[in-house]
């Protein structure tokens, strides 16, 4: 095989029409991760020398999501076509020589081993001129065919329009996606025409101008679901759909237990140990990682958080980015978490704010507590020492300290450090006034019966 | 076309004994407003002169819920089969002449397109002498059979016990729904007998009798889904479903991301912008509003609310009726707003009920916040100016204001108003009794390891 | 019908290496149940004498979970296949003379009404040897084939790469699940050989070795899904979902209105009253009990909780073992009861913990309120007499008795005892410093410039 240098080109110039979305087509996430840069990651497993995406209108948005992942941008300033599209990356390819890959934005979960298949294909049996990528959709309907012979040799690329009841018969569709080698692939769309309806540009005709100079080009075929498109945002739940549904059946078959898998909903990026369990309900947002034998309860909802073995969570937690739970923590109902570590043992099972904090090792935070991180302008930080006890309904003003084993009396709003070992409180002594509430009621009866 | 005057029947003396229920089963809602009502409100786009539903047992139910919709109410004493129960509106119709539909209160998603093609057909070619509603269910079963031609003009109307083989075979069947001109209605219903098994008197006897006058009628066709009957809770729900997919469709056709469409849940009326973007699990009541660029998070409730452009609601936020969220303010986790506006910019993201209130623009509701809004017999409103900080854990007991620009402290309990740009604070003095917390633990350990 | 003494073994022995899991594959819950124990309680059914699981790799932690279920244990030290297995279980079934029934841990669902069906074909027509339990999957593939005459006469038991193409069209399959008279199958397994690539002794040879003594056996069939098996946790989520959809529709055949019935998780034991209404996304564990005219509002997570006529609950709310809500109390949002009563008509309505507490009839709890119930060592209980009203953001130091009709003022931190109808505040007087809010705004801004 060979290990030829890889360059692929993405189209992305597509106008989303459909989308009814002032936000770019290939920017719209699965599962939280713009379409765009799921093709990135996967085209990144093949080590490519450079990724061109071409982008029409919204170039800017792209621009700005694509800006930390290295891709350059060609503009197809019309859209006359995907063959046009393709030739407008040439230039941002420089003097590349090796294999290309044609990719498409809105075709998202085209996998890396596919695309590696196809560039095995490119230089494998008869090294064909191109490689296109083929399926069988349940619904062959209106897709370009493909008519090739039992080796996949290609003996014709025809659109449904042009297509013969034989041709429509035919149920190998074709993708869109390409291999090619550098040195044939511009020579190519050079000689594609537009003489056609729509007076474009197509890509596939570089099929058959090879074909015409004696040199034949290969199908592989892949399933529909990797090739599925979205041009709508019903499109684009269908795809998350069946993205969540591969994610979950490979989370279970990797150790967890999902009670309910349809209603777990996976990051792009999330770690899942084994023995975890994931109630019904459960929504994880990029970034989070879970270790072994975790119970995340139902109702939760996590991003960019770190979750040591045997922590509880939930149910009905909330843990937000820079949350770290060591070993056997536990997050329970209400409860959100941002910015901050619990240590090991550490809990905060009721109706808790903790936000910019550090808390120790067994320190227990009552039901009703709220760190109070901000002052409008600035956030400070709230450090809890090791076995501290925090009353319930407490506040604590940060900056502010308490010390390791110290207990705050319930109630309290805590404004100056804690020594380890003390008592703070910070509350009102009670007054009773005997017979006020039994005299209130009798008046506000009256006037209620007055109205 | 005609412009004749129209009227509605909607038969709803159905026992629903099925249902188990002591709510007459045509109030069982669908998208939380009644079954009948969505009758009522389809009907309605037809403008017609008058509606009369016709009620056995639980009268007063149905007339209480139909009061406000200018409904008739007629009483079917006796369940003496469809055509009796339709005999019976006669009177509430008074002297009315025109075209009568005749609908059923547990088929209630039929639509008013539909309803208007069954009026136009009633008026259309050979003007048949009654238009029945006809389905191809995927298992027609037990259904009746409508024998006809294929214009459509009906040969036969057939039970399916009295079926024969080859009628049986016939997939067209009734769904009960007719157009007839009161003109001719009632003269028809007076020939109709009882002298069938049951003793009952049959609504589609009609149309055979017509025939014996030389007059043949039509039947027109629709899906399946749309003439869908309840009569169990496990029929309510599948008719919920069918509603729910639609509308779901429809709001991602018009611009709205559902990340897990299967898990939104509208109400009849809710009003969904565009690049609104809704995460899994939310739940929509009666009365909601959102407006463009909206991010409603995951495990969100919303009832009775109305929603600027570019606010952000949720996770686990619930708005009840009378809440409006102006541009761009934030509704965070665990908090309930109810009968309160906050202003342009305003935030309230963490545990907070806010109700009864006037919150100003940009201002910042800390965690822990709530409003006393209610002393056990009245309730009061509490305002909060512009660009005010009301620190976590606050209590505000209404009625209080707060100026623009003050600041609240953590934990304080604010009883009377508060100028703008004064700091109110009601908080205890914090004391700390150095060392109690280690003696009070080890007496505690020693106390426990006793027991 | 017979009524000979009946006696169930249960395999349990398999490695379960697909469950990638340190908890033993029969321990794996279904409903909220371990596996095993649905086995169990369908068993108790037919009151059985005795009940011997017997056990490989994880006996103990097999032994810990059925202990308070009067199992016997039986252990095999070496899988050496299901007829060995049954062996090891003649030691712990004693001298009991029978039938027995064969059952698998892994196969959890299998209802009493089968295996009084399996017992009863026993005992019928011809007296079998023994009962087979088949099955008609829709994809047969590899399962064993029964072959069997139209009376269900068994002529062979063929595993399928035993079987011949004849033999692999046949639909009907092996479930494993049989009964056999203990005085035929110890002899007839002491006959089984292990000559087979496996070298195992399989349980279905003694089928062909009493046929082979002229004693046929009988097949009875059941659904499919009653035998499905739980090899990896992908079967674990299918078993499961079936048994939710079959409760679902119980649960709305029995009068409950369930909005979105495949959003709603039951628990093995949940009690449903009627014209009880179930919101979307909610959670029941174990131990929960609804009576009649109860609504549970969406996302609401309940555990060991008993809810009385015209209850109200959520959405957002969460009750823990020990709750009770007597009639027409209400939990609102985001509201947590643990071990606590609630009187008639008494209220939580937001942002509240009530843990360890009686709260008497027709109390209010305000919005924030917290039962501050441990100490870090002990729990203390609350008491509120009846009609008391509690302001809102009250801290309730347990223990801690607050009387009937008496009144606590917001935010007070209540450390002792309120008599009936007395007012209690605990909670620092106002104060206020005007201009500071804007002085400090100031300052800040111009820090924050200058950063």
């Amino acid at each position: 095989m060979t290990t030829r240098p890889i360059a692929a080109i993405i189209l992305a110039a597509g106008k989303g029409t459909r989308m009814k979305s002032d936000l770019h087509k290939v920017l719209h996430p699965i599962a939280g991760r713009p379409m765009l840069l799921h093709l990135v990651a996967s085209v990144g497993a093949l080590a490519p020398d450079r990724i061109v995406a071409v982008v029409g209108a919204g170039r800017e948005q792209v621009e700005a999501a694509v800006a930390p992942h290295g891709l350059s941008i060609a503009h197809q300033a019309e859209q006359l076509g995907t063959g046009h599209a393709v030739a407008q990356a040439q230039a941002a390819l420089g003097g590349f020589s090796g294999d290309v890959l044609i990719l498409y934005g809105d075709v998202p979960l085209v996998t890396a081993a596919t695309m590696q298949r196809m560039i095995d294909r490119l230089h494998g049996d008869d090294a064909p001129a191109s490689v296109v990528l083929g399926f069988r959709p349940a619904d062959p309907g209106a897709y370009g065919r493909v008519i090739a012979d039992a080796a996949g040799r290609i003996e014709r690329m025809v659109e449904f329009k042009d297509a013969s009841d034989a041709q429509r018969a035919v149920t190998l569709c074709n993708s869109g996606l390409m291999a090619v080698r550098s040195e044939d692939l511009f020579d190519l769309l050079a000689r594609v025409g537009n003489d056609n309806a729509a007076g474009e540009y197509y890509l596939p005709d570089i099929v058959m101008l090879a074909a015409a100079d004696g040199r034949a080009s290969a199908v592989i075929e892949t399933d529909a679901a990797e090739v599925a498109g979205v041009n709508s945002r019903g499109e684009l739940a269908a795809v998350e759909a069946d993205w969540q549904a591969k994610r979950r059946a490979a989370a279970m078959a990797d150790g967890a237990t999902l009670l309910a898998p349809g209603t777990v909903w996976f990051a792009h990026d999330t770690v899942i140990g084994r023995d975890v369990v994931i109630e019904p309900n459960v929504v994880f947002g990029p970034g989070v990682t879970i270790a072994d034998r975790v119970t995340i309860h139902a109702f939760s909802h996590l991003e960019g958080a770190t979750v040591a073995q045997g922590c509880s969570v939930g149910p009905f937690a909330r843990l937000r980015p820079g949350t770290m739970l060591e070993r056997g923590a536990k997050v329970g109902n209400f409860v959100e978490i941002k910015n901050a570590v619990l240590g090991d043992g550490a809990k905060a099972s009721h109706l808790t704010y903790l936000g910019d904090a550090d808390i120790g090792a067994d320190a227990n935070i009552g039901a009703g507590t709220i760190t109070c991180n901000y002052d409008g302008f600035f956030k400070y930080r709230t450090k809890i020492g090791e076995g501290a006890f925090i009353g319930s309904n407490s506040a604590l003003v940060a900056p502010v300290a308490i010390g390791d084993g110290a207990i705050v009396g319930a109630g309290s709003v805590v404004t100056a450090d804690v020594d380890p070992g003390a008592l703070a409180l910070a509350r009102a002594r009670q007054e009773v006034r005997p017979g006020w509430a039994a005299r209130f009621r009798a008046l506000m009866q009256a006037r209620k019966a007055s109205k």
